[in-house]
């Protein structure tokens, strides 16, 4: 596989700039790798040795790399345009960026880990809005506040409940301007509680103690607001449960006949033939979750699920055979705790080669000419998963590279919903907007939208790029003939008007306004009958657009929700859709104020944004765990090469010996592959 | 499995109602099974010695089943609501439909085929518009004429080729009013040609005879018109094959490491737990693919291809391994030739158990509440595959059945692009709109649309159903609080505006226009906490409508196609929609004119018209063959269970005894899966 291969590169920096890979003793380093467990542990050395932080305690909230600028990247992978330098004549610095909270300050260090002594290069006061995203800590704290404050314990008493029995999690609190308090200036939360127990049931999410709302100075840590509007009742637990063992047989379902991929000639991932450059890098930069209703206790419920909790330090550990399939390969990770140290994640990505059944091409010459045969040939997708479960929900975050050269990039929403307590148990009982689907007794499933934002990278061939609409306008048939033939009665046809975006107002668009090719081409790279090369965009489905007003507070965080597609020349320090400081931003720093600025995006560094949206109207079936549901796109080649890659893929089954003795789980078997042209 | 499996033998009604499966002895027949090569052979004989039609010769161009009453096949397949009255208790009429060719006129017969001797039992005239489609005798025997045809060999000759060299090909005309010519009525079409020298390469299409077309009378099978505009260069050959003997080593991409599902507890294909009603039928109702060529050769490349050429007689033998996966079990069909007489098509459906790597649902409880777990359930989704290939297109035709209870219809574009020859071989010598990309030196990849009309005959719960359109609607927050909170600085949301369409024309949506849920639901069925059951339709991808002038000869034609979503109730005769005799048709008989009426469809048997749409601006990928590109629908249960239909699934790796012994393509192997909960 060509390009594919180097968009897997790619993918797996992009997953490792949350999450580190563990290196293999023959791995080369890469100079977007992320930091190791070793760097880790240097970095947290160096800024507390500082002088320039005296104030303890000191927490850290971000520990990444801090990349190098990108030409040097570039002249490192592929040897600088303008030299003979090559990978090993270089050598890059490496350096780490931190956020850390100390003495009620956001600082950030750069420190240079290059040398045997990490040190910190430079420190500076973050003053804006906004602040880092929370830590593990923060939230563990936090939880540990309400079973020692007085009122909390008496409304639980309320409730007929045992305090015992409740748990209570930190939510972002969102930004509404001076409409909400300021606490001066601290770095509070809200809290909201739920039954906890697990004898009962394992979906927490299904039994909130409604109408209790709290606010917690998350630097102080300590409960600085209480309300108790009222008493709601709290639905049963029962048939709430989604544990295999305790949902009780009988079993159903696919589980009956296991389906599992054998590969008898091993893997088919190696890189072959030459490498074109795609993607510099892909990576999700925010995940935008606003709720529909505007109750008291849940109007700010607008999270920005990477930039307020992180999704590196959220990922799952996948299960084997069950996240992944049989044939995937597996990666731990490292990411720094609050407290500076490495903390191993394992198996937070694997890969896999997808035979889902699908063709990549096929054709049958029919018999009308003589000659019927048919050549087919079956597809092979090689598949990067990274599961994310941000609170009640799960994002299976899916780069798929496909032989034609095409990159998917799917995201599929699964795990529980928010679920809001209410006394009614029948839908006829209700009257006014419960902003939500009444999903089982006492229980709402509020509506709510989601919004992945994927910042890509596309180098086409190179670094500079422009964006082309295709734009597809009907046209009235006038008769006149390019060509010198006869007037024809068809009255209307459609073609295609070639736009270059100059500027960034140009690159945004709404791709459900009018029809258009949407492309990424490289405007000095041409094929040999002279077509630009390039990569068109292709939506999957799931194109919502925020609905939200754009004086609303969420809105203006998150303004970029209102096209799918943005354009903007590459710059290194717009990584985060929301912002860096995403954490009760005010939409100061964001897709939408950088791209305000209107700059150049033709035959330049440019970067895709695209935002994936689902408005999402909760539906029995989504209670008490969520099938899963997905949105996708596409990135396919589109005059970048010649012609179709694949015609000189071998069909299936013609090996000279079909029959294969493979290991497969520790087992010897022998499998024979059906020839496609035996009958 | 529950409702899949309904919906499962629907699909396979629905495939064979252009195929007729083999029954296997013990086979239970079902009213709506297709013929079988038996009462094919009886049909016919009832016809032949029917004195009604004495005319000869007599061709048939359609042989298929006349489907009994809608409410007869319900009683027989589910008991009468009303009585007691079961399947073993009913027998039904088995009659055949039947068009011909006699005489210069289009006859049609029922034929009842109950009795041991078939006879027929009521005989018509078509006198409205528009001709059966095409057979392939009718092709064959055109195919033929132009060889003795001295213009065209003259016009081969002023080519420099050899008149042995070069082939022709039937294609509709299309339809443009007065401003055709009549022929006098007759059943004409139009002939364009291209060099065929299998020696050279199998691309037919890539090598046009540009600049002659030929009108032939198809019932006096003779040349009536002839036109030689202007030679252009015929593209060469070089280049443009796609077989495997001939592109020649290295081979590369996926082959190199197939892939194999294989089922250690064989497979899961079983009917499990109570049956619901969902889908009474569903199939490809119409394929529309009109070209954006204005021009004199090519204006009327406006086709029609299930009315015109039909699906299930051009049908492709699937290629085993490669076409479907080799857990894939075959099917064969019957259709009638023109004569007649059964025509057996082999392999012309497949059935498989799709493991692509997605999860049906998962979950991962965090720690923060303690009890870190998660609970995964790996999906599997049942395939009925179809490959029909309309000349130059390959059309697979997937219909999913999920274990989540979702349907989702797949249509896959491969095969070969209709290619127009022009004397450029360079982007930069082109000035004029050439309708089309260049994709390799002197061809033009000529622009046109994708229309797959399904039409699907839903019966939730039952046959009075309702379609709601649950619009999403962006509201102010006013501050007023129905559950006597207090205001809040949220500024706005959106709700569901619940909106029941209550005749065809509120029944018609443009699905990129504004944000909803469109659901079939059951007005007289509700859940336990009374939400009405129904599926909702999810669009994924590929929505484009039509561009061309509502005033245009093909749109009025095919004017269905400018909104996704068509909803009438159910007409026995509304089958097909571009109307029962679509070659020439005129749009008197298709969903839009039967929909004029305005129906009432609220709480009625109602059908959804859903339409796949595709704007295909061809790229050089695209040649010689073209990358398969998708475009799908997905219908899934809203509130159809009390909650999601697969928490009771078990998860996977837990069996008793991990290690299977199975048998794959005839030899044993023992495959050990692996538990998920082992690390």
């Amino acid at each position: 596989m060509g390009d594919p291969v180097v968009a897997v590169a790619v993918a797996i920096v992009f997953v490792s700039a949350t999450i580190a890979m563990a290196a293999s003793s023959q791995y080369s380093h890469h100079p977007l790798d992320p930091l190791t467990a070793t760097e880790i542990t240097a970095v947290r050395a160096a800024v507390l040795a500082s002088p320039l932080v005296p104030a303890r305690p000191l927490f850290f909230h971000y520990v990444g790399l801090d990349e190098p600028d990108k030409p040097d990247v570039l002249s490192y992978a592929y040897g600088a345009a303008d030299s003979a330098a090559t990978s090993s004549q270089m050598t890059l610095p490496r350096r780490a960026f931190v956020i850390a909270r100390a003495g009620g300050q956001s600082h950030e260090f750069t420190v240079d880990i290059a040398a045997d002594n990490a040190s910190v290069l430079s420190h500076a006061v973050h003053r804006g809005p906004g602040f880092p995203m929370f830590t593990d800590e923060d939230q563990i704290a936090a939880m540990a506040l309400p079973y020692t404050y007085p009122p909390f314990v008496e409304s639980v008493r309320r409730r007929g409940l045992d305090v015992g029995e409740v748990g209570c999690g930190v939510l972002s609190r969102g930004w509404f301007g001076g409409e909400q308090p300021a606490y001066g200036g601290a770095r509070v939360a809200k809290m909201k509680c739920v039954v906890v127990d697990y004898n009962a049931t394992a979906n927490i999410y299904a039994r909130p103690v409604e109408g209790v709302v709290m606010v917690v100075d998350l630097d102080q840590m300590a409960i600085i607001e209480y309300r108790d509007r009222a008493v709601f009742t709290v639905p049963k637990a029962e048939g709430t449960d989604y544990r295999a063992d305790k949902v009780g047989t009988p079993f159903t379902g696919p589980a009956a006949s296991p389906g599992v991929v054998v590969q008898p000639e091993g893997r088919g991932l190696h890189v072959h033939g030459h490498l074109r450059r795609v993607l510099y890098r892909g990576f999700v930069s925010e995940i935008f979750v606003p709720y529909m209703d505007p109750e008291e206790e849940w109007y700010f419920h607008t999270f920005t699920d990477a930039g307020e909790y992180g999704l590196g330090a959220l990922a799952s550990q996948l299960q084997r055979g069950a996240d992944c399939p049989a044939n995937a390969v597996y990666m731990d990770g490292y990411y720094a705790g609050s407290d500076g140290k490495p903390v191993k994640a394992e198996d937070v990505i694997c890969l896999f080669e997808r035979y889902a059944g699908d063709v990549a091409w096929r054709h049958t010459n029919g018999i009308g000419l003589g000659g019927l045969f048919s050549e087919v040939r079956p597809d092979v997708t090689l598949v990067v998963r990274m599961v994310v479960t941000v609170g009640n929900y799960d994002y299976t975050l899916d780069w798929e590279f496909k032989t034609v050269g095409s990159i998917k990039i799917v995201v599929s929403l699964s795990g529980i919903l928010e679920m809001k307590a209410i006394n009614y148990t029948h839908v006829d009982q209700i009257r006014e907007d419960t902003h939500g689907t009444l999903i089982t007794e006492n229980t709402i499933g509020v509506y709510h939208d989601h919004f992945v934002t994927y910042h890509l990278d596309l180098d086409i061939d190179g670094t500079r790029n422009s964006f082309i609409k295709n734009n597809i306008v009907p046209k009235r048939n006038t008769g006149v003939r390019a060509t010198g033939g006869a007037p024809t009665p068809r009255r209307s046809y459609w073609t295609v008007l070639y736009e270059v975006a100059e500027t960034e107002v140009e690159g945004q668009v709404n791709i459900n306004r009018a029809p258009a090719d949407l492309l990424f081409v490289n405007p000095s790279k041409k094929t040999k009958i002279g077509n630009e090369v390039g990569y068109r965009l292709i939506p999957t489905g799931a194109t919502a657009t925020s609905l939200l007003a754009d004086d609303d507070y969420p809105e203006r965080r998150a303004s970029y929700t209102k096209k799918q597609v943005w354009v903007t020349p590459y710059n290194k320090s717009e990584k985060w859709a929301s912002g860096l400081y995403a954490e009760q931003s005010t939409g100061d720093d964001n897709l939408a104020a950088w791209s305000k600025r209107n700059r150049s995006i033709k035959d330049e560094d440019i970067v895709l944004w695209y935002t994936v949206g689902l408005h999402h109207v909760p539906y029995q079936e989504d209670f008490p765990v969520m099938p899963t549901i997905s949105g996708a796109l596409e990135v396919r080649p589109s005059n970048f090469f010649e012609r179709n890659p694949l015609i000189r893929t071998k069909p299936p089954g013609n090996s000279p010996n079909c029959s294969k003795k493979i290991i497969f789980a520790g087992k010897a078997l022998t499998v024979t592959l059906l020839n496609n042209n035996s009958r």
